[in-house]
């Protein structure tokens, strides 16, 4: 990367662990190897904000507060069925996006980017156990059935859960290129999935 | 399970994102599904601390005040580089695996573990970038070069990062059934490596 990005990510109650961490470390380790971006992390209060599965993250930001995003990650989680009523919320996502190099989603997060209305005519794609509940949030989007992740303009988004690694690794190749995102991979340890169509899950929910 | 399970995480500045939230996603899961366990985290003071990739997690019990623990999770990352020479937490490591169940380190986790005498006799393994320094940290341990994960007795040890997941899936299956790891893993949308000798980073870090 020419300059250093910040990635931002929209902490909500409820939001899923893995969605948000297993992107963070993917990041975290890019910008240990190249020092190529900081994170930074935002909710409607800053201060602590309750998993769907229990603990608490810090939020560093108030969202009126939090400094410009160029990589905005949204996560998925059961606290999404609430806040796709969120209007302010969904607002600030249009605002942030707008500026933003970058906009991913993960797992049910997709529902906000759709209910802000930001992947209308886009191919996109979610969690497959929720599919049907997501992509009744977003009548005018491609939703693809079987994907582990999408890539449509400034707008990338992922299956469920774990899917989120694998397309941040994407990004960090598409950004910095592959042998840095190969790098990333060895010191996570992780077998990354490089085939976005790559997706079983969605054969296992009937989708396919 | 019989009865719910507490599971108790180790936090401390510099922890790696991933060693924690990747099992504690899969734990959550298992909680969602079978109401099984919950999860606590403890560090030297209640309140937010700082991960290695810089992101903050709350901390909601200071180590002393901690509930019993029934499953522990010591996550590594940079921060265990100071905390090998922290004796009190050590002491809390030895004492509250005494009455634990099941003791489980990620990554670098490892080299506490080892620092506190637990796994003098016991086969164990780690992070393979950082596989010297923390094996010269148990000269006693019978460390295993080529492992995705290590179960022996109550203790459960994992290579790097993502390999936390993969050994906290094997532990729901043992204490659950495979059956329940199998909806855990397919709600995370997640490629399980059941198999515990699986592990191409040993060879990439020359160490087989």
């Amino acid at each position: 990367m020419a300059s250093q990005k910040t990635v931002g990510v929209l902490l909500f109650e409820g939001f899923e662990l893995l969605d948000v961490f297993g992107p963070l470390e993917a990041w975290g380790m890019h910008a240990e190897i190249a020092n190529a971006c900081t994170i930074v992390t935002a909710a409607e209060a800053a201060g602590a904000v309750k998993s769907a599965q229990g603990p608490r993250a810090m939020a560093d930001y108030a969202l009126a507060d939090c400094p410009r995003i160029d990589i905005i990650l949204v996560p998925g989680g059961i606290g999404t069925r609430r806040e796709v009523y969120n209007a302010p919320l969904l607002e600030w996502l249009r605002r942030r996006a707008a500026e933003a190099e970058i906009v991913t989603s993960v797992c049910t997060g997709a529902a906000l980017l759709a209910r802000a209305g930001l992947l209308d005519g886009r191919r996109a794609t979610s969690n497959k156990l929720s599919f049907k509940w997501v992509t009744e949030r977003g009548p005018a989007v491609q939703w693809i059935k079987q994907a582990r992740w999408v890539e449509d303009g400034k707008f990338a988004t992922s299956s469920g859960v774990s899917a989120g690694i694998d397309m941040t690794l994407a990004l960090i190749a598409r950004l910095a290129g592959a042998e840095t995102a190969e790098q990333v991979v060895i010191r996570m340890e992780y077998e990354w999935h490089r085939d976005p169509s790559w997706d079983p899950f969605a054969k296992i929910h009937g989708l396919v």
